[in-house]
């Protein structure tokens, strides 16, 4: 199953002409889970190569207009275009109070089903291949980080030993492959004799705000993609803490103590044009440091 | 003065790569006046040659998402670029109620004044050298038309005549221009009397959304500019009228009807591309009709 980042909205606290506020849509399969939903995120869509109506659930990092405006009018765009799916909605405290006002904005009345889910620190939501897993950040409201982790895949299947075994090539290779026992002449064969170790999924972390925070760090390790905001450069390290918020140098030193595969750095204030700087002060630390533009698209391949 | 109308968004139901949904600035002058801000209009604004900033008031039409969910988002930054001076939000039924969410959303809390104004059907507000009338128009939410009138100017000024009754050159010329009476060697001038009548000022009608609408027709009546919506071509009429909307020709018929100088199509469907369709259509019927694109910008000129 491929599994693709575009990055929708990499800018901070407003909207500019070259970045749109917080969004983050991660299309697994014909599935997309976004992150974040500021203000134009539906129009972000539009402009992407992406459909909105694959939506199928929505992770806020916290209500500061910049990372949920956009909701209302997704929803409501959702629904012109005759969406029946439910939609669910997952953030930290107040999320279904915040929810609740959005639904009742104007006259706006939804016609399917939406549901708001309140998360904390460790929480853990299971889906159909993979789950999100929610911690605490350190921002000034409460904020939330995720990581979308899929479930570990079977090990490597060891074709040789197998036919060894006597097990005739065909159906039952399919089975011992997805981790069951079969019968070959009345003896059973264990599906671990003929696999390696269990082999982890793809795992991506998303810090929403944060100043550098532990719980983030543990968060994000082992994670083959760590998304984490660098609002500021390094010589604005005491706003960034005043704010709530990181510079890339410090962002670059949660990736390396979580010991994660690469970095993207988001949520770039308004006053960084390109930003190449917030990726050069980062990359002396972390050499796999990227900024994520607008419309950046990086897929994320599982390990052999 | 000078008086430009700068459409920011003329899309209707929701926003597309080309257009994104309803918000027009009128600057006049220093001062920008928007009429419906729906979501992304400060973006728009991002886009444009405008500054946010010099926004003093906001009228929406109706509480229909594409025509205000652009509120919340545009306040807060605002705020976030230190804005001190008071916001007034006029609309019809419902809108302190909606005001009143908006500034709810989330964790803000707005540190200027804002103010909601409800607005009905032929209530005029005045403001320094112009006023905004509301009509009701016919949609199928209570919705507002609105026109920006400005205050009629002196009259043409008789330099001639003024010599004649010996009115010396300079700053006395200047008085009687803007209509007050001066004394020229024991005897009173009245302006009047180097005046000629009283030349209008400019007008600008918006309809909103709306269906053919006797009232939107009245309140249009002597404008130099109609921005009419058009949401449907001709052929949809019977979904035009399903959903409270107009047709290109519809629109047309009204400006027609009202005398105006030229007429400018805007809540196209995001059906239409470039909408030559509806222009077409509605000339037919008012030939100095012109479908509004996001970004067009045009000068309203006084008369002579």
């Amino acid at each position: 199953m491929q599994l693709y980042i575009h990055f929708l909205g990499t800018g901070g606290s407003w909207p500019t002409v070259y970045r749109n506020v917080a969004a983050i849509a991660i299309k697994r399969g014909g599935e997309i889970i976004l992150f974040d939903c500021g203000e134009g995120t539906q129009r972000q869509f539009q402009k992407s190569e992406l459909s909105y109506m694959q939506i199928s659930k929505i992770f806020i990092t916290h209500f500061h207009g910049d990372h949920f405006l956009g909701l209302a009018g997704l929803i409501q765009t959702l629904q012109l275009n005759d969406r029946e799916n439910e939609l669910h909605i997952y953030g930290p405290k107040y999320t279904e109070r915040v929810v609740n006002s959005i639904l009742h904005l104007g006259y706006f009345k939804p016609s399917y089903k939406i549901y708001a889910h309140e998360l904390g620190d460790g929480d853990v939501v299971k889906f159909d291949g993979y789950s999100v897993r929610a911690a605490k950040a350190c921002h000034n409201v409460p904020a939330l980080a995720y990581s979308l982790e899929e479930d570990e895949r079977p090990g490597k299947f060891n074709k040789k030993k197998a036919l060894e075994l006597g097990v005739p090539e065909g159906p039952l290779f399919r089975k011992l492959q997805m981790g069951e026992s079969v019968i070959v002449n009345g003896r059973v064969i264990e599906s671990s004799m003929v696999l390696g170790p269990k082999r982890p999924g793809r795992k991506i972390t998303y810090s929403g705000d944060t100043m550098p925070c532990e719980s983030v760090r543990g968060l994000a390790e082992g994670s083959d993609i760590l998304i984490h905001e660098a609002t500021f450069a390094s010589d604005m390290e005491e706003k960034a803490a005043e704010y709530g918020h990181s510079t890339a140098s410090q962002a670059a030193m949660i990736a390396r103590e979580a010991g994660v595969e690469r970095l993207y750095l988001t949520h770039i204030s308004p006053r960084y044009g390109d930003a190449k700087l917030l990726e050069n002060e980062a990359r002396e630390i972390f050499p796999e440091t990227y900024v994520a533009n607008d419309f950046m698209k990086i897929e994320v391949k599982l390990k052999k």
